[in-house]
C-alpha cells in the first residue's frame, strides 16, 4: 500500500543526455515521490544495452532532451504509491521496458508480450499520465526512457514495468535479465522455437546476439553460426555455443549469405536473427534462411530507420520474417524462470557481464560498447560495490 | 509399369504463346511419349489461374517463348513411363505445380511442401532432364510452363507432380484443387493457422482470396474483411463468408490500412493476406496487421518482381511476414482431404467456377479474368463436355 503523506522527493545523482550524440553529464536532479499504481526503486546497478546508444543520438523525435538514459537494471523498493499491492519497500527488482498488465486482452494471451493496456512506445513520460517524475536544479523536466531510465541513484517506475526477482541472483546477474539477455535467449525459445540438430546463424554477437547463441546451444542446435565485423567475438562466442564464425570483411567479397548456404550443405539456416540493427543485414539474414520454412527473427532497432526491403518472390519459398520487442518476453512470468534457471546453473549468464565502471565513469561504458570491447559492462551506483 | 515400347507420340491441339503479351494460337504440337518416371495424360478441362496471365506477360527469362501454359487442370491417365507404379491407365488425376517425391527432408517434414529433390523454379522443361515433351509441326521443341502445361489436349507430366483424386469429384471441380483454390484454403489453415473469433484482411478477391475466405470462414473467423477495387467482388464474397468490404477507391483518399484497423476496433487484422501480387498491398497488408501477432501471407505472385519494403521497427511489434508457395499445400495429401470436404459438402467449391468456355475460345478466359468478371473460368478441351 501506498504511504505517500510520509513520502518525500529524493535529491540525488543522475547521468543526464542534454543533446543527441553528447557525452552524459552526471548532475543532481530531484525524483518526485511515486504517484498512484508506481514504485520508486533505489537503482544498484545498471548494464548498457546498445539500445540506448541508438536512442542517445536520436536528433528527432522521439529523440527529446534532457533525458535520463538507461534501461537495463537491478534495484530494490524504496517506497511504493498508491494502489500497488505486488511490491514492498526492499523487494529486489528488475525494471523492464515493457509493461505487462496481465490484464489486457494481449497479456492473457501467450502469443502476444504487448500489453494493450500500457503501450510499448517512444513517448518520454511515465505510461499514466504522460509526465516525468525528474526535474533539474532549475526546476525544469528531465525525460524519461521507455518507462525505465536507470542511469540515476533512484527512479520511478509503473509496477506494471516492474518484476520480482529471487534475492539470491547477484545484482549485476539480474541487471542482465532486465533487457538484452533475456531478448536473445526468449527469441531462440519463444519467437524462433529453436529445435534440436537445427543450423542457426546470427548477424550481430553483441549480447543480444550471444544470448540467441546461448538459447539455440540449450536447445540443441548444432550449427550455430556467428557474423559479425569483430573477429574477437569469435573466442567470445565459443563460450555461447557458436560452433562457426563468418567476417563479412574476410570472404573475399563474397555475399554472406552464400557463405552460410555453403556452411549448411547448400541450404541455409532453419533459424536466422538480426541483432545488430541495420536494414542492409536483415535482408542478408533473410536470404540466408533456408527454402521450406526459414525463419528470420529482427531483434535489431533499426539505426537510421531504414526501411527493409525483401524479394517478394523470394518469400513465396516459404521463408518468413518475424520481428521482437524484448524476444517475446512476458517479462513478469519469463523472468523470474531466467533466473530460476541460472540459480539452477544452467544458464551461462557470468560471461555476458566483461566489464565494469563506476556510476561517475559511466561513457567509460558507451566507448566500451561501441569500440566491441564489451558485452555487458555493468555500472555500479555505488563505488564500494563490485570495484 | 511402363511399357514405351507400344507407346507412340500423339499429334493433338494445343494452345501456344508466341511472345510476351500475344494471345495463345490453336496448333498442332506432337506430344511424345513419357519418358522415365513421366505420365502422360489427357487434359479434360483447364482453368486460368492468374499466375498464367503473369507469365504470359513475362519478356524475360523466365519467360521463354513459345510455350504452352495452363496449370489448373483435371486429366485422366492416357499412358505410364517406365518406373511408375503409382499410377494406372484411366486413373482421375490432378496436374501439380508444386513436386512431392516422399523421400527428400521436405517431403517428409510437415512444415515444408517444397521438395528439395524435384525443386520447384522456373525452369521452362520436364524436373528431371529439363527437355520438352513437346514440338511444333516444323520439329521445334515448345517449352513447358512450371511442370503442367495443361492448354494441350495431351501433356507430359512427372508422377512426383500427379495425385489421383476421387473420381466422384466433376471434372471441373477437381480442376481447381489443382492451384488457385487449394492455395487459398491451405493458407487459411496451414500457413495462417486462423481460429475462431479472429479477424482476416483479404488484399484481392480473385479465385485465390476467396478461397482465403472460404477457409477463413470454416476456421471460425468472424470478420473477412475484402479489399478489390472491383465492387462486384463484395456479391460474390459473400457467399465465401466476407463480411465486409473496402474498395480502396472509395475511402476518400484514406490508407486502406486505416480504415482495416477501424474495422478491427483499432487493433488491426489478425491475418492479412495478399492475393494480387503488387509489393505495394503487401506492404499495406502488413500495415493492417495486428501488434503482438498479426500475421501477413504473401500469396500474390509480383508481378513487376518489386521488392517488398517494411518498416524494421513496426516489425518489431510482434508481426510477422510470411510467403507461401500453394498454400502450404502437400499436393499428394492434401488435395485428397480437399476433395474428401467437397464431396462431404463441407466446402463451397461450386461458386468459384463462373464461365466455361471451348478450347478454341480460350483467350476469352484470358479477357473475363483479366476485366474481373471471372473466378475461374473451366476450358473445356472437348466440346461436347459441359457445355
Ligand atoms: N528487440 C529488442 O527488444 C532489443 C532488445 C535489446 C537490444 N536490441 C537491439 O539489438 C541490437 C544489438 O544490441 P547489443 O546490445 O547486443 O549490441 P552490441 O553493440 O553489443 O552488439 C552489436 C554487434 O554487432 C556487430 N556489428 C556492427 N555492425 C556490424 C556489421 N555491419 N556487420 C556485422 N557485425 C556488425 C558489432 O561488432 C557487435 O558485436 C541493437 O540494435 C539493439 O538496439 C533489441
Ligand atoms: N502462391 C501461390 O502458390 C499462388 C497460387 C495461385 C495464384 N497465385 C497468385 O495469387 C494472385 C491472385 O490470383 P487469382 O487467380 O486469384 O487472380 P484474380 O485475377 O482472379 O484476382 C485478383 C483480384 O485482385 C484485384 N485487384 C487487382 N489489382 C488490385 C488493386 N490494386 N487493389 C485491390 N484489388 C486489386 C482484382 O480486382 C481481382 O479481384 C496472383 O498474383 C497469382 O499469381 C499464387
Ligand atoms: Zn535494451
Ligand atoms: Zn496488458
Ligand atoms: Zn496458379
Ligand atoms: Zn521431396
Amino acid at each position: 500500500m501506498g504511504n505517500n503523506k510520509s513520502m518525500k522527493s529524493i535529491r540525488c545523482k543522475a547521468a543526464v543526455i542534454r543533446g543527441a550524440g553528447e557525452p552524459l553529464q552526471i548532475e543532481e536532479v530531484e525524483v518526485a515521490i511515486p504517484s498512484f499504481g508506481e514504485v520508486r526503486i533505489k537503482i544498484i546497478c545498471s548494464s548498457l544495452c546498445h539500445s540506448d546508444i541508438t536512442f542517445s543520438r536520436l536528433k528527432d523525435f522521439p529523440g527529446v532532451y534532457p533525458r535520463i538514459l538507461g534501461h537495463e537494471a537491478f534495484g530494490v523498493v524504496e517506497s511504493v504509491g498508491e494502489g500497488v499491492d505486488e511490491f514492498k519497500v526492499g523487494d529486489s527488482v528488475v525494471p523492464v521496458f515493457l509493461a505487462q498488465c496481465r490484464d489486457c486482452v494481449d497479456c492473457r494471451e501467450s502469443q502476444s508480450n504487448l500489453c494493450s493496456k500500457f503501450k510499448f512506445g517512444p513517448e518520454p513520460g511515465m505510461p499514466r499520465d504522460g509526465t516525468t517524475r525528474f526535474t533539474c536544479s532549475d526546476g525544469s523536466p528531465i525525460h524519461h526512457t521507455i518507462f525505465v531510465s536507470s542511469f540515476v541513484e533512484y527512479t520511478v517506475v509503473d509496477a506494471v514495468h516492474l518484476v520480482k526477482v529471487d534475492s539470491r541472483v547477484p545484482p549485476q546477474i539480474a541487471c542482465l535479465l532486465s533487457c538484452g539477455v533475456s531478448t536473445g535467449i526468449s527469441a531462440a525459445w519463444k519467437v524462433a522455437g529453436v529445435g534440436p540438430g537445427s543450423g542457426v546463424a546470427i548477424f550481430g554477437l553483441g549480447a543480444v546476439g550471444l544470448a540467441v547463441a546461448e538459447g539455440a546451444r540449450l536447445r540443441g542446435a548444432t550449427k550455430i553460426i556467428g557474423v559479425d565485423l569483430n573477429p574477437a567475438k569469435f573466442e567470445t562466442g565459443k563460450k555461447f555455443g557458436l560452433t562457426d564464425f563468418i567476417n563479412p570483411n574476410e570472404i573475399g567479397g563474397r555475399p554472406v549469405h552464400e557463405v552460410i548456404k555453403e556452411m549448411t550443405g547448400g541450404s541455409g539456416a532453419d533459424y536466422c536473427f538480426e541483432c545488430i540493427g541495420l536494414a542492409s543485414l536483415m535482408s542478408e539474414a533473410f536470404k540466408s534462411s533456408r527454402q521450406g520454412w526459414g525463419k528470420t527473427v529482427i531483434l535489431g532497432v533499426e539505426m537510421h530507420g531504414s526501411p527493409l526491403a525483401i524479394d517478394a518472390r523470394e518469400l513465396l519459398y516459404g521463408k518468413s520474417i518475424i520481428g521482437s520487442v524484448f524476444g517475446g518476453t512476458k517479462p513478469k512470468e519469463d523472468i523470474p524462470i531466467l533466473a530460476k534457471k541460472y540459480l539452477d546453473k544452467e544458464l551461462n549468464l557470468e560471461d555476458f557481464i566483461t566489464h565494469e565502471v563506476n556510476f561517475q565513469d559511466i561513457n567509460k561504458a558507451f566507448d566500451l560498447l561501441l569500440q566491441g570491447k564489451s558485452l555487458r559492462c555493468t555500472i555500479w551506483m555505488d563505488n564500494k560495490k563490485g570495484l
